[in-house]
């Protein structure tokens, strides 16, 4: 499949160079057509793996993934051409966070509404699907990695969407058991609510290496 | 032990019933005196269950917990004589859930505040703990119910205090090595805000008897 990320940071490189080494063809977008880390990860990510704008990036892919840090997403999206998006599934894993008082950061946007929902209502053409989002990049592509069977959680409004959004997780290395599918696309305002308590956690665990498992 | 607990729902009834069990004296205060929940809980419990005010279960208790809901915490800990509450440690398991707009409820103090941190400042003398507010009733008092191992997290500014309850927990049944110390106060934030994570896995999974274990 051919896919464009928005975003080039450490989720957009792990996203991106796990769906080449699985054979997608993936285009990076970021703000400028040269940025320094996306000509640097399509230079290392092998033959598969291009680079452009936000607005190259929306036009390649069949489906799209919002990397971007949370309060640079809808700039981000708002630079594809509008029909570049229309019915295409958006993965959609980036969270509110608010640094602009230090660490911990707070969120930007909370409890009566999320990011996902907010990216939903700008890009009504959007299948947007909120996944990974409660995890470090490299948990999300590599989730083996861990000691025991942990949970990734999905929201979305759109059948369809969600499956093809665990047909990438699957190919991950998610196994179908530990996908949760929470519902529509506002139970997202509860997997980025988790953010505060993921930040607790990483800073009393010293790693971000760690996710969550529901036990019944 | 003798332990006041303020609150006689789901969750004062389940710690003062498992706190009987364990051989402690129980006072469950309510706003008034002939609280029938209370009034049933105690006749129910045993000899070493009494009820009475909140101001009763504030006198009675080496160690209080609030088992209230959130938007009354505050009141029911200011019923307590101040000389009551005068170095003691409260466990605070309450939720700042706000039900004004239905459900699922939002949340009244959240991301730069918690409800546990309200309480420590409204009642310096107190020595909170936060913990076992991330979960339903039974689950906090029968930990071994669910299929695997879970956890528990506990915030608090002083450490004599988060040993007692950590003391309390293992009295549960709760193994050393499932209860996570998160750091101070503050931290009680991320446990909050992870309440409308916990509603969205309740609807989606379609019973409350569960929990989250954290997974290196």
């Amino acid at each position: 499949m051919r896919i464009g990320i928005f975003g080039t940071g450490s989720v957009g490189s792990a996203i991106g160079s796990r769906l080449v080494e699985l054979g997608h063809e993936v285009c990076m977008g970021s703000r400028t057509a040269h940025n320094d880390a996306a000509t640097e990860w399509a230079g290392a990510a092998g033959e598969l793996a291009t680079h452009g704008t936000f607005a190259d990036a929306g036009a390649f892919g069949e489906l799209l993934v919002n990397a971007t840090m949370g309060a640079g997403s809808l700039d981000a999206i708002g630079a594809a051409a509008p029909a570049d998006l229309e019915g295409k599934v958006l993965l959609e894993i980036s969270n509110p966070l608010d640094f602009s008082a230090g660490f911990p950061p707070t969120l930007s946007i909370k409890d009566t509404d999320s990011l996902a929902e907010t990216i939903q209502r700008a890009f009504p053409g959007l299948r947007v699907v909120k996944s990974l989002n409660t995890m470090t990049a490299d948990v999300m592509v590599h989730p083996a990695q861990l000691s025991a069977s942990h949970d990734v959680f999905m929201s979305g409004n759109d059948a369809e969407a969600k499956i093809a959004v665990a047909d990438l997780l699957t190919g991950f290395g998610w196994p179908a058991d530990d996908i949760v599918d929470l519902g529509d696309l506002s139970t997202a305002r509860g997997t980025e609510m988790y953010l505060p308590l993921w930040l607790r956690l990483m800073a009393a665990l010293g790693t971000p290496a760690f996710n969550i498992k529901v036990v019944r």
